[in-house]
């Protein structure tokens, strides 16, 4: 739907004649997929503050907060086309919209996230109640559904959240990102909406047309079972996990060193551990798990298989196997999973013309969360979730710097007609059929200036890409008439004035 | 382009049995339009923050920070809709998007608001550089032009601000709220950008169908001029400014009593102001004032008057003067406004049937501040710009009133169609089924249990307003065809498979 015009100069009048507001080069976030974290602590230069506070009457420091950044027109254009593709992939799967505040009492972050909880913003106390700024969307829907009882509810939620991480913004990590998450809440028969959220991965994914891409799919009852039978202590799961996780950007040798030496699991428990972990495939390896022994006599694991199972039958259905891939070593950071956990990665480089690649990671995530709900419950009563989130602010980096790569320029405005005058004192003219298109609902535009050039406002539609425009001068006033110029053309027809409208609407038929 | 639909169970079925979540009666919120502002501080009750730290182990607070609120679904797709009114107008009038972050650096907020600054948001100081919430998007976008050596720019921004108010819901009062706002920077001819943001005002109260209104217009500099004609200090022109604002509240022997009362003004001097600021007219009046053997010798009221009566020029060639006051008791709350200000009030409650009268005061106000981006540029560069800000929550407010006196169900979902399945043992079918129709474009849903009865399947369409039903039996799939069912009429039709898809577009055509 957004028009790709040869309007390359459009970004350019509004863009600063200096370096651009926000680098178009190097964007994105990790949304809830980053793995391994760096500490939090912010090693902004003192020098800076120092010499903002002591440097004089007006020294203002002119910056965003460390970690964001403003989208100027150009990149608002094409996040608001990122996110229509997203929203209306939700809304064909029959998601409602909810909006919960930014702010949150600071007790109802704490102790959701495990290590994250470090990073959750806080604000200062000036009285009354203890807030912080939302770490995701997950746990305020927690909320949301608690509070108000609500069982059964399939909603999306497009919203910034806040994450006081050591930005990477060379990597695409940043402190104020976009999430974009459809969650299933309800007592439902297993994994037939765990399906419809890898549905929706594979389908947004390809419509965005991003290159070759592979959806990992584990259990976290699965790995639970896999440390149980070769001997981790539960005390001990969750470290096991987080290492796991790692295998995806370290060998098995230096996982399995960090199990033993950091970790303090047995060799041989790290040993068997690997020979599970390193295993990824489909139905056969899901069958053939179902076979293993010692597996299959764990009650955690034989469930979680079993669930697999149904969710490949499902998926085959669903015509998605082909990008599926069943992946033991899939652990995902987040405490709050209880079932299947996911997670989308692009398998390459999509456009090769970029000659610095964007280091994207993965792009969606999510997974099953049982007990969350139940953790704001005052009776502690659950309500099974599960839920997908998009990693917009990586897809966002691709996009950007695949637009940059073509040399094309989105069009930032929707203006269709330029309303102009050949002449001098024609402001009066101009004026008054400028309203008249705009209460007929055609979007236009017209110079601030009394007696503009005509060749001004010429370059004005070339450069922001406006299809028409609409000349009133004298004789045209004259003969009751309106000259219409087809920008790109330079043709000109004289339309009768009570015909323009339909004219006009006519000409931008698509 | 929303469906009203006869689906009143639609949101029955998303709210819970209980209290609705978020007043669907009191809502909106004053924009950047709170004329008076009670004092900041909050009153939380101690007890109830005690209870949470010391109430046991678990004992959750459920609820969303003071003065915030959450949006369900049915006042999620109310609020959509009304943005999407608001940002049709702005694109209209050829702006721009732009996005800045919630957060600030604090030194970029201190000192743009007057009274207002102690009801900024801070962060907690975690390390780092001290921030806070942004409270306008005024301020944001001044910086983010001086921060850009941006010096022409017609942009609009759709976002949410922070003001650490008392909140007073009843009133529409709220700590986290929404600001639509559309502002022209650059240098251009007088009064050409301002008159534009005044028909956008028109246009977009027109529009929503609000009831009757007035757009009041006044001039700082008239309003200087007066004080100045009428002896008052040049240091006392922002407190009797603010008294002069509270005309609209208040008998002007009140106003009077405030002005030589608390704020030390000579009771000669209060009243000459009276006899200026309770006038108000149009192109008359202006015209009366250029002709006032006092006023017309102040230099700045006179440049005032001047403009205002360019202003009027073009608003009549636009054609809104019907709608326009020229109100010499209009002030404005904010420091920053240097020109042209105004604000649109609606006349009257807009619906009879509401028992409850929502006080919804102003609804749209903006107006000119040409030194605000110069306070951001190290060099104290000038960009003249001009804005206006539409009072979304109130607006809302009075639309959600509407739809609950009118007991319409806005639907909360756009599903086209339900797969749905007549016997048992029939999942497999309508997951390949519901597969083609998404890959098709189509928005369907399914229940989410192996074998839901027929009754409960039709039963979920009339509830949320999905209008077909797309059903697969064993009969229909022996015979390769779909019974497709038009809820409404509970017509139903076998169409072959391979014509499903077209024969539901063909359905759902306008």
């Amino acid at each position: 739907m957004l028009r790709l015009g040869p309007c390359a100069a459009a970004a350019a009048r509004c863009l600063p004649a200096g370096p651009r507001p926000g680098p178009l080069c190097l964007a994105g976030s990790r949304g809830s997929f980053a793995r391994s974290r760096p500490p939090a602590g912010d090693c902004e230069p003192l020098s800076r503050q120092v010499g903002a506070a002591a440097g004089g009457e007006r020294a203002p420091v002119l910056k965003t907060p460390k970690g964001t950044r403003d989208h100027a027109p150009a990149q608002a254009a094409l996040r608001d086309r990122l996110l229509s593709a997203v929203v209306s992939c939700f809304k064909r799967h029959g998601a409602a919209a909810i909006d919960t505040p930014v702010l949150e009492l600071r007790e109802t972050l704490i102790g959701k996230y495990g290590e994250g909880t470090k990073l959750i913003y806080e604000l200062q106390d000036q009285g009354g109640e203890l807030l912080a700024l939302r770490y995701d969307l997950t746990v305020p829907f927690a909320r949301y559904l608690a509070m108000n009882k609500i069982t059964n509810m399939k909603r999306y939620h497009v919203a910034k959240v806040y994450r006081r991480d050591n930005p990477a913004t060379t990597r695409g990590r940043y402190r104020e990102f976009y999430q974009c998450d459809f969650d299933i809440a309800g007592q439902f028969d297993p994994m037939i909406p765990d399906a419809e959220c890898l549905k929706i991965v594979h389908e947004i994914l390809t419509d965005l047309q991003l290159g070759d891409f592979v959806i990992k799919v584990n259990d976290r009852r699965i790995l639970n079972g896999v440390f149980a039978i070769c001997g981790v202590p539960e005390s001990k799961f969750i470290p096991a996990c987080c290492t796991v996780d790692k295998l995806d950007k370290m060998p098995w040798e230096e996982v399995r060193s960090e199990m033993v030496g950091e970790k303090g699991l047995s060799p041989e428990a790290a040993d068997r551990i690997g020979e599970y972990v390193q295993l990824h495939g489909g139905l056969d390896l899901i069958e053939r798990l179902l076979q293993d022994p010692k597996l299959s006599q764990n009650k955690l694991a034989k469930e979680g298989l079993g669930d697999m199972k149904l969710l490949f039958e499902y998926l085959t259905l669903f015509g998605i196997t082909g990008k599926i891939s069943f992946d033991l070593s899939l652990a995902r950071g987040l405490d709050y999973y209880t079932g299947v956990i996911f997670e989308a990665v692009l398998l390459q480089q999509e456009n090769e013309h970029v000659e610095e690649a964007v280091s994207v990671g993965s792009v969606a995530g999510g997974g099953r969360y049982d007990g969350l709900v139940g953790m704001f419950d005052p009776k502690g009563r659950k309500v099974p979730c599960v839920g997908v989130s998009i990693g917009i602010e990586r897809i966002f980096s691709i996009l950007e710097q695949r637009l940059e790569a073509s040399g094309e320029k989105l069009r930032t405005t929707e203006t269709q007609v330029l309303v102009a005058t050949p002449q001098k004192h024609l402001l009066a003219a101009r004026m008054k059929l400028i309203s008249e298109l705009w209460d007929a609902g055609i979007k236009a535009e017209m110079l601030y200036k009394k007696d503009p050039k005509l060749l001004k406002q010429l370059q004005y539609c070339e450069a922001t890409g406006i299809p028409l425009a609409a000349i009133v001068g004298e004789q045209e006033l004259a003969d009751g008439v309106v000259k219409l110029r087809d920008v790109a053309t330079r043709e000109e027809v004289d339309i009768p004035r009570e015909k323009l409208i339909d004219e006009i609407r006519r000409r931008l038929e698509p």
